[in-house]
């Protein structure tokens, strides 16, 4: 029910968005957006797994925006597509039938996500 | 906050992206897919009675897409306008004010699928 | 992880309890107690039915105590076996894996309200 | 990943789907909406706070449209930016990084009402 | 179905599993705590009514121990019983009916709270 | 407020239960338990990370008992103490202070699997 915007669009509204939060955030919230970028990175586990834990929890959670930016990441850390299939298939079965909008949404973006690869 | 397609845009799109998931899935990803057709089969209870269940908890988890979906299949198996009305009304309960913006979603989708019926 | 007290135990707390918040109430939350009961009466759809939408829902928002009580109320409203098994599918399947423990205490409280009836 | 309609074209629909919910509503589904209004009246705590309440819960449930509308009442409350920042920050830290998403958009929508204001 | 300690018991238990987790925390982790703990203090808004939208939004989220936490730190900001009923009515209503379990033990923690306090 | 079993006590509840759900599961939602343990399995992704992304999720949404069932697994997998905090600062990262008491739980019985390997 939800026209998804494309990637760029995507990317754009968000970096916008995020210079007001960050313009408008006291203390504490810019804290966690610190905390919120230091969770992903490369340390016992690499952040490839990492940005697979954000993934798959991002849909058990039902969150389009989450899952659509952890996507990105993946797909920058070199998820594959069989990797990817998995990763989703973990949490659809967590999830539930609510989450398959998302997954829709997920495996949509992804096709879009290699293709501007390609291009 | 979010534009709603009318019923057959809604009807394509999902159409579409099952394409897609099913081209992309891995075995268990099929098989959650049929096992969510196979729980709303006619069985001890009747059909109709298993959509009004995914339709009132997919309202109490706040779906969109999923109370749409559930909305078309509810006409399909003739559920009334008292019925449909009494059915939200648990879910609005149980779900509290925050599917309150789904309910009006739901109401406005069951109207757009009675006057496509009568077109 | 979580001891189930039985059900006559279940009984006497959630009455006890609902004495002391009924004492405590103001006006708004005491209408909101007379709606959830309003929301169950036979109507349109019949008060069985009812019963099995709160039972959906609350397995699929994961909430032990409601899960309960209406299981309870479908004893009571006459739900077999049969019906009850294909109405928590419905809700395992919506809510996926995580609802798998809230699932195990349903089955568990219907053997104890089976064997009461019995007794 | 959503288009956020402007605070008119909100407003707007908000009111007309109202008017659809409540001509379909049966008498709890109507008394629901009655106690949803109350509980926000002013009493031993101020409407201001109230509001804040429902802000503060829409966004640790993440739902924009439940955000939307509390901000506006924020708004007519007398909520400054610094309170509005302060009650959002406790919304960012009980939800989660999920509530990001929401987050931004209720800062976009803050902006536009205070320049509707000044208009 | 779940068996409440009392309040010094829960005390006990949350002094003792903290020092757990930080003595195992990340350096992130232990951020989070910070920041944590840091959206409560006096600001733009008293930590009184910080503590209620902590308590409020934990209610709508349905957590007992982080309810039973904002209880204690409302309790020591003073709150009274009418802004207390109040509150949890907001909470109430935006969460729904599956808030309910969670309202009762709500109330008969901050009973005991009351009578630590008279004692 | 809840007393955890230790993990013995969890075992055995959790396979008694699951015997009970068998013995009354239909065909879907024996299918259902196939698929939750199908998408655990080596695969493109090993079957390590396919935990921690059980584990996480099941974090995020708040779930014990699917908490401690993944931990159990993570421990048989080999996760390393530095793996585990990483991951489940992800999911307090992602599904905020409403999960504090889970993880809490989550580092006690982690301790538990520990000092049960070294008996």
């Amino acid at each position: 029910m939800r026209k998804m915007k494309n990637v760029d669009e995507f990317r754009a509204e968000r970096e916008e968005l995020n210079r007001l939060v960050l313009a408008r955030a006291g203390k504490e919230m810019k804290r966690f957006f610190n905390v919120d970028a230091g969770v992903y990175r490369d340390g016992a586990l690499p952040a490839k797994v990492k940005e697979l834990l954000g993934l798959v929890s991002s849909l058990a959670l039902r969150c389009d925006d989450c899952v659509a930016y952890h996507l990105m990441r993946c797909r920058e850390e070199g998820v594959t597509d069989g990797e990817l299939e998995e990763a989703l298939a973990v949490g659809l079965v967590v999830g539930g039938s609510v989450t398959m909008p998302h997954l829709r949404r997920a495996f949509r973006m992804w096709e879009e996500l290699k293709s501007d690869a390609g291009a």
